[in-house]
């Protein structure tokens, strides 16, 4: 069977591989190490788990509206208000089947063929598949650690073509945990207007932020223009309920209203309304024990490696990734990555998942695994590195 | 803003300014009747309901494999094998976010920019919005009652041309609520196998068919090669939920991992464990008596609108719709429905919304509500055509 072109550019993730060997190794009995997950290890937080049931009990198993139920459209403009202060009109707020499907949404409302998307590298990886989809562009853009992993002006300007149409951007990023800076944000978005672009935002990792050096909360601050992606999938512990949202230009809510009728009807009718709760007070009290939980770990998986000798040249302000240089050891981040597991049952991402700059140089280690799981893998590691002699 | 050209080419349904209406006749106190809505009016079944509690007390949330939880996929492979004795390996089987999840992984899979997909016209509005997406081109071939409004094999062999790539098949049909007898979709699979070409069957009113015109459960009783699409929503009564699935050629499997895992992360995994049961007696036993309950109102509906002397060319086998000839009227079908719903607070959908052939002659009669409304909006059409003369 013939398929379409696209499918060539997909490539596997490297660590689908590597978590099939995690399975194997955990069914013959070992115990592994688990720092490649990307979600977070707490199930969801009760009061929204007790939502879910109770919407359930009364009947709300229909299509909702496909831009989202009212009710919660307005209670995520609030938590803005609530958050930064900043003034978000529930009608621009989208809601939608994951980020996942936020981000199809966009790219199908922004992007005609061979139209570029400009995007950083490393990034999360399945962002230019969504450009692949509509038969754009992806233009990964090699981001060092000397500007904090992100893409900053002078990128934006030197790569801007005929056939750009915007950026993407992420705040906190994966895998790479940093943020933008608010006046990078400032001065990327003056550049992409005065081109007359659109600024596409992942904010998915909002809240799960661990020091002060986030001066603003949310790029929303800084204009109405943006898109901003989002999900109750991170810090809202909410992955597998596939519920996430965006707000976008007033301008932009009627298409995109067009496209989500067609495309996906509405997002579940249970989620939303289990998410009713997801900002409230019994709820949003669970959220920052967890994120508290996550700075610790954080703390004791970077001084642990830092110990051991390897470099994380960015201090990561959010999300639950650090990126770890593993260049001192000698090996390739692939083959550090397959040793680790093959050897010492411990699993981590390798760089090349996330890119192609400086790929074989990092891996991204994932904290959403407990302190005591944390300290075992950092034990397995520095034997590691004592029997490889690096 | 700039918008991509697809935008352009998306027609807003019609009925969504009619339901505006309907929702505003409500809120000024008049009953309205609803015979466009395209959902059943009944909550998901209990036993359904009662496992996705049981999912959420379990801590059932989180992501789950792309393709699916294994045992989904291996139950729905059973019920194929309950429902007409084929054998379907799991493996063939794709859980997706909705039925509208599946046909957008095939349109990633399967078509390249101007690629051609024949599809039958009226037909689901929706499908060609999924072809638009990916720069393809739907291809609407006009059928007439006497064809059942169903493609024939003559379709095919005439309008095949060198971009064409597959065709789409739906049984039973929305908005007709016909079926493709065994031997056309056989002779249609043969024309389009000896053109290279895929051939998607969506049988997402599959178990909601009232008679024994159907010789034959499922396209997969003649073809491993067909993909075939199919939805929790309709006779499992679980819309709100947005869980349906795929069955599809074995070498399509992998390809199709990879699209799913990027574009979709894995569908709800409370949906997931909720449908487990839908397969078992208990449920069925409750979808069989929501069947029996649709055949009745259908043979209420179609009497009734055939003693006012309206045409429904083809007695429909399936799903919840009868597709309406209401030209005697005089009236062009989007102003017969935009007076009953004015003049007398009945809320139907225009042919339009389903196509350009023969759109003005046709309206939608939806049968997803109770046989007390059903009676009440025919004594309303009663009235209207006494008043209007026709």
């Amino acid at each position: 069977m013939k398929y379409a072109a696209r499918l060539g550019r997909i490539t596997p993730f490297r660590v689908m591989e590597l978590m099939e060997r995690a399975k194997l190794l955990e069914t013959a009995g070992h115990r592994v190490v688990h720092f490649e997950v990307g979600e977070p290890d707490f199930v969801t937080a009760a009061p929204i788990v007790a939502a879910g049931k109770r919407a359930l009990d009364a009947g709300e198993t229909k299509y909702t509206q496909s831009l989202g139920i009212p009710e919660l459209r307005r209670r995520i403009a609030t938590y803005y208000c609530e958050l930064s202060g900043v003034d978000v009109s529930e009608q621009r707020v989208v809601v939608t089947s994951g980020a996942s499907a936020g981000l199809l949404l966009l790219t199908a409302l922004l992007l005609n063929p061979d139209e570029e998307l400009l995007m950083a590298d490393p990034g999360y990886p399945c962002n230019e598949v969504f450009v692949f989809l509509v038969n754009g562009v992806p233009v990964s853009i090699p981001v060092a650690s000397n500007q904090d992993f992100q893409l900053v002006p002078r990128d934006v300007i030197d790569r801007w073509g005929a056939q750009t149409r915007g950026i993407l951007l992420a705040s906190p990023a994966n895998p790479t945990g940093t943020m933008l800076r608010r006046e990078t944000l400032r001065d990327l978005l003056t550049v992409v207007n005065e081109r007359d672009g659109f600024v596409i935002l992942d904010e998915i990792y909002q809240g799960l932020v661990y020091d002060d050096a986030a001066d603003y909360r949310t790029g929303l601050e800084l204009s109405d223009e943006l898109f901003v992606l989002n999900s109750f999938s991170k810090y809202f512990g909410m992955t597998g309920w596939r519920l996430g949202w965006m707000v976008v230009p007033q301008e932009a809510v009627d298409p995109l209203a067009r496209l989500a009728q067609n495309l996906f009807i509405s997002p579940s009718s249970i989620a939303q309304h289990a998410a009713l709760v997801a900002f409230d007070p019994p709820a949003m009290k669970i959220h920052e024990a967890r994120r508290a939980a996550f700075e610790k770990r954080k703390i004791l998986l970077q001084a642990g490696l830092e110990n051991l000798g390897f470099n994380i040249p960015v201090n990561p302000s959010g999300a639950f990734y650090l990126y770890v240089d593993v260049s001192h050891t000698g090996l390739d981040s692939t083959d550090f990555c397959w040793r680790l597991i093959d050897e010492y049952q411990v699993a981590t991402t390798p760089g090349i998942d996330f890119g192609d700059h400086d790929a074989g140089r990092y891996v991204r280690f994932a904290y959403t695994t407990d302190e005591k799981s944390i300290n075992l893998g950092l034990a397995r590691i520095r034997e590691a590195l004592t029997d490889w002699g690096t």
